[in-house]
């Protein structure tokens, strides 16, 4: 579906500001997606139960760029409900669950308005899947051609999180699956937020750190090694993809996995088996936080062969 | 200062994702702006404590865009300050108070990384002045010359609200100061968040509908006029910029004023009065919703002069 239009014939711009809003906000009512003023749109602020986030309001921010994180021949309903889960998988990487969100888009005036109802449609039928409601948002518009949005989600967390500053030296190191290759596998648009995988290592105990994975491990790991350690890796799972694995540097460097990425200090195997028996698939153990001894080492990757250990010095995915 | 650079140097391209992030992080640090992780940057999401927003969590959403909503030749510093200002304004005119902020860029590599800086700079000294701490944010990379920072506010509000909703016919109108020529006088980037008046009219009383004023009031007031009503205006204060009243039109029609306008179900004189007493400023009392007996006047903007009662048919600005 054609983004940007030649003519003003269907254009975001032929519309005007007020008739776009009234369209999304519709888009949003159809759905179910959006509450009534004041804690759906509708007024200067949402105004939401501050007893609806229970301990913990959890808040995160992200933005999808078209030529950036998705391109004019990505299905646009993929690249809406790509915004959403992007943010989702943030709320998840907390052990958060996701509640509410505010989007803003940039629009250049040429936009396909049909293309712009097909992203939001998508960005809709995620957040009813997930059951988040829209609670407000902006539109602005710029020369040229342009379209990003930019989603603010809202979550409830309990008193205990996942944060990415619990690891400790010989927490052995997890994801949650196969890395790499996202972008030619289309994985990008489609994976899914490990919103029940992040609840269940909550309940479960014995989580060190946690994130998502977002620029890849090569630069990811790094947030989570605790002081005085390096991380060692070995047997990362690589996505197999037109038949063959991806290789390894593209599993630790591309990004955009959305997979959790966490140490934990129990009993791998317990572990696992309890992770295959709730969600029918492997955990992969991928390595482990040890002490490092030469100062230098600290803080930093190394991946283990047959042979020998050696530094990654491999780098992550700049978006 | 120059914004964007012809050679790297300098750039924020040259500097890189992670070096940029950290830069941004640390001048919010040394503002006394951000908290550490969890309630600061640092983790997937910010953990908020839930019983710091009261009973009403408020969330509102506004970007600036280089070229839209300040220029190359604006004070960089002037339009960090208006970007949470403006987010402010919004908070304000629900009756409630800034607490926690996301910030988003959209950034190409040629943006003088001192001229964000300094950006950055003018965002920290308004997030001091009003209380509000940074928990996170996101940046992005695009091609071109292109710049963008979005920021979502988050607040705390009383069970009792200013909403938009709340006007009745008969309600006398007001506004917080004279209106127009925003964007020549330069009241758009050097504008006071009306925080404190609305604080004010929150306790006296009486109030109907209220919202900020961004569009204009030809446009936003069509937002608070009750069901079966017409707003009447007369008297509407006009800036004076450079010796002259802007004049009416300008006035309804220019945006960007960030002012308080609301209904009052009260008496005019006694809450003028309180108002100078407690701020040494006027209030405008610019206008009255009234019934509409004729079908096609509900909902529409009237101007009385004089000799008669005519439909005001200018439109609001559009960002």
């Amino acid at each position: 579906m054609r983004c940007f239009l030649k003519t003003s014939k269907g254009s975001c711009g032929e519309l005007g500001e007020k008739r776009l809003i009234s369209k999304i906000t519709e888009t949003m009512r159809r759905y179910g997606v959006a509450e009534p003023s004041p804690s759906g749109p509708g007024d200067d602020c949402a105004a939401l139960p501050a007893k609806n986030f229970g301990s913990n309001m959890l808040c995160t921010s992200d933005a999808v760029i078209l030529g950036v994180h998705f391109s004019e021949s990505d299905n646009p309903r993929l690249a809406g409900a790509k915004l959403l889960k992007r943010n989702i998988s943030d709320i998840a990487a907390m052990g958060g669950k996701p509640l509410y969100a505010l989007s803003s888009a940039i629009i250049s005036k040429n936009l396909s308005a049909r293309w712009l109802g097909e992203f939001c449609r998508g960005l809709c039928e995620a957040a009813r899947e997930y059951g988040i409601k829209f609670c407000g948002g902006d539109l602005a518009r710029v020369e040229g051609s342009f379209f990003s949005m930019h989603l603010s989600l809202l979550g409830s967390g309990a008193k205990r999180l996942l944060a990415r500053s619990g690891g400790k030296e010989g927490d052995l190191i997890y994801v949650t699956a196969p890395l790499g290759g996202s972008f030619e596998s289309g994985k990008h648009l489609k994976f899914v937020p490990r919103l029940k995988e992040a609840q269940f290592l909550l309940n479960y105990g014995g989580v060190g750190a946690c994130m998502d994975i977002s620029d890849g491990i090569a630069s990811d790991l790094k947030c989570l090694i605790p002081d005085g350690c390096r991380a060692v890796l070995e047997n990362v799972p690589q996505t197999v993809f037109r038949g063959r694995e991806v290789g390894l540097k593209k599993a630790l460097c591309d990004g955009e996995d959305y997979e959790l990425l966490f140490s934990h200090s129990g009993n791998a195997d317990r572990l696992q088996k309890a992770y295959k028996r709730k969600f029918g698939k492997e955990l992969y153990l991928i390595g482990r936080f040890e002490k490092a001894s030469k100062k230098e080492d600290r803080g930093k990757i190394f991946v283990k062969t047959a042979s020998s250990v050696e530094e990654f010095t491999g780098s992550g995915f700049e978006h």
